[in-house]
C-alpha cells in the first residue's frame, strides 16, 4: 500500500494548501459592508439547488479599469503615454499646435481634457501612430512601461495597481467567473501587462479600439493601423463594447466613475442577483481623493444611482488594509 | 484502509474513463494524412519540453462557420433568415424594388450575390431591423431556427453541423486549445446555438457587426439596433476581427474558402508551428461539391496557396466517415 499512502500525503497537502487559499480570500479587505456584500452574493449565486444559483458559464465580471484596478490621477495612464509619443511626433505635424486635444495635453490641461473628452485625444494619437503595424505599436507600448514613472508616486505605472482589487479577481475566478476588463482606453495598451497584473487574457480585454487594416508588406501579412478611431468603449460605449465582444449580460460590474454608470445600469437590469460596486477614492494618504468635481474619473450620477440603488460603495480608506501591493 | 480503497477504484475508473475518450478523439475521421496531420501537430505542440511546445494560454485555434463547420449551400444560412426576414419587412419599404441586393436574394440570384459581396446584404437587413432591442432581434432569430429547414437536407439548420468537426473542436478543448469562431456571419446569428452545437461560448465568437446604440426606454436601460454595418469580419476582415477581439495571433486556423486565406496567412505568419487546414466540398451525394467556380464558398486562391505552403486540404468525401450525426 506505499502508493496510496503517497496519494493520501498528496491529498492532505492538497487539502491544506486549498483551506489556507479559501480561508483567506480577501485578506487586504477589512472586514465590513463591502467585503459581506461581495463574499455573501458570490455565496448565493455559486450554492447549487440555491434560488440564486448561477450556471459557471454565466458567472460573468467586468471591471473598469482606470480608477477601479489602478490609479488614474493625476491624468490617466494612457494619456502619460500619448503625451510622450504626441511630444516625439510633433515636429512632423505643425498642424497640432492649433488642435485643442494637443494643446491641452501639453498643458496638462485636465479640466479641458475633461471636456474634450476621449476621441479627440485618441484621433490625434491614431494619426501619430498611422502606418505602424500592430506589433511596432505593441512594441512601443511595452518600452514606455519599463521606463515611465508616476510623477507623485514614484513607481512604475504597473505597480499601481490595487491589492484588494487583484485579490476580489482571483477570489471570483476561483468561485467560476469569467472576469473581463471593459474600458475607455484602448485594448492595445492593456493587453501587454492585464494578463501578468490581473489574471486577464488578451481575448478577456475590451476597450476602445483604433482601425487597423490587412496588407501584405514585403510579401508578409500584417496589420497596420489606420487614423481613424473605430469605437470609443466609454460611457454608453461600455454596454456596447460587452455587447459585441461578449455577448452576454454580466451579473457582476465594477467601476469608479460615471464612466461606468451605463455598464452597471445594464448589469443590474438583469433577471436575478446581481453585484454591483463603485471604488470611491476616498484615500489622499496612500492614494488619491477626489469624486464629484473631479476632472479625471468624476463620480457624481454613478454616486446618485449607487445610493438609490444600494449598490456597494468601497471606501479605500476604511475598506482596504493596503492600497498598493508594495505599502506596508 | 477502506477509504483509499475506494478512492483507488475510483482512480482506476477515472483511467478507464480517460484512456477510452483519448483512444478515439476523431472517430469520424478515417485514417488518413489529414487525420495524422492534425494528431501529429497536437502532440507536438502539448509535449512539454518539446521543441514545438506552445502554454495553454497560447493555444489558439479560429475556425471559420460557413462551409467549414456546418453547411452553406445553395445559400448561406443567415442568407436564408434575412430573405424571410425582408420579405416580412419589404412592404414598408418600396424603395427596396429597386435595390440591387434586394432583387438579388428575391431571385435567390446566387451569381448576383457573391458579386455584391455581404455588406450590401448585411446593410439592407440592418434598415430591416433597425429599432428592435438586442434581446427582440435574438428572440427572432431563435424562433426562425426553431420551424426553417434546409431545402434539400430536409434538416433543420443546426442539425447541419459536421460531426467530425464537432470531434476536431473536442479534441483541441482536451488538449488544452481555447476554440472560437471567425465568420463573415453576424455574431447575433451565430451565437444563439454555438455553444450547444460547437462547445463554443457567445464570447469566443467573432464576426460581423450591425451598430448598436445604448438608450433608455421606458426608464430601462437597453440596448437597440442602429441601422449601420460597423464591421465587415470577411476576407481582409478576419485578421482585423482576430485581433480586436482575440488579441493574440492563432496557431491553428480552419477554412474552407477564399474568404478565409487572409486568416490563414496571419495565422502561418508566426513564429513556431502552425497547424493550416480548408475543407474541401467533394462529396456531392453526402453534401455538395464545389470549389473554384462556386459562388458561394469560391475555393479558388485559398486552394492554391494550400497547395504551395503545404496546408492540410480534407476530402470530405474520403476524410470523413460520415459528414453529419444524422447520417448512418
Amino acid at each position: 500500500m506505499k502508493a496510496p499512502g503517497r496519494w493520501l500525503t498528496g491529498l492532505v497537502v492538497l487539502a491544506i494548501a486549498c483551506a489556507a487559499t479559501a480561508a483567506e480570500p480577501l485578506s487586504s479587505w477589512n472586514d465590513g459592508a463591502a467585503k459581506q456584500g461581495i463574499v455573501t452574493f458570490v455565496n448565493a449565486v455559486t450554492q447549487k439547488g440555491g434560488k440564486d444559483f448561477v450556471p459557471e458559464a454565466e458567472r460573468i465580471a467586468v471591471f473598469d479599469n482606470d480608477g477601479t484596478l489602478w490609479s488614474e490621477q493625476p491624468i490617466y495612464v494612457q494619456f502619460a503615454f500619448m503625451f510622450d509619443q504626441l511630444r516625439a511626433a510633433a515636429p512632423k505635424h505643425p498642424e497640432w499646435q492649433s488642435n485643442p486635444a494637443f494643446k491641452a495635453l501639453v498643458a496638462q490641461d485636465k479640466k479641458a481634457l475633461a471636456e474634450i473628452g476621449q476621441k479627440p485625444v485618441l484621433e490625434l494619437l491614431a494619426t501619430a501612430n498611422s502606418g505602424m503595424t500592430v506589433g511596432e505599436y505593441d512594441q512601443s507600448i511595452r518600452n514606455w512601461l519599463k521606463s515611465a514613472r508616476h510623477p507623485q508616486l514614484k513607481r512604475g505605472y504597473t505597480e499601481l495597481v490595487y491589492l484588494p482589487m487583484q485579490e476580489l479577481l482571483t477570489y471570483l475566478r476561483a468561485n467560476g467567473f469569467k472576469t473581463f476588463i471593459v474600458s475607455g482606453g484602448s485594448v492595445e495598451f492593456m493587453r501587454p501587462w492585464a494578463e501578468q497584473a490581473y489574471g486577464i487574457p488578451p481575448e478577456q480585454v475590451i476597450g476602445s479600439q483604433q482601425d487597423v487594416k490587412f496588407e501584405m508588406r514585403d510579401g508578409k501579412p500584417v496589420l497596420t493601423r489606420a487614423p481613424k478611431i473605430a469605437f470609443v468603449d466609454d460611457g454608453p460605449g461600455k454596454p456596447v463594447g460587452i455587447y459585441r465582444q461578449l455577448g452576454r449580460r454580466p451579473i457582476a460590474a465594477f467601476g469608479n466613475s460615471d464612466g461606468d454608470l451605463q455598464m452597471l445600469q445594464v448589469t443590474a437590469a438583469g433577471v436575478g442577483r446581481r453585484l454591483l460596486l463603485l471604488v470611491h477614492h476616498d484615500d489622499a494618504e496612500r492614494e488619491f481623493a477626489y469624486d464629484r468635481q473631479s476632472h479625471v474619473g468624476k463620480l457624481d450620477k454613478a454616486w446618485d444611482e449607487a445610493k438609490a440603488g444600494n449598490w456597494i460603495v468601497v471606501s479605500m480608506k476604511s475598506d482596504w488594509k493596503k492600497v498598493f501591493a508594495f505599502q506596508k
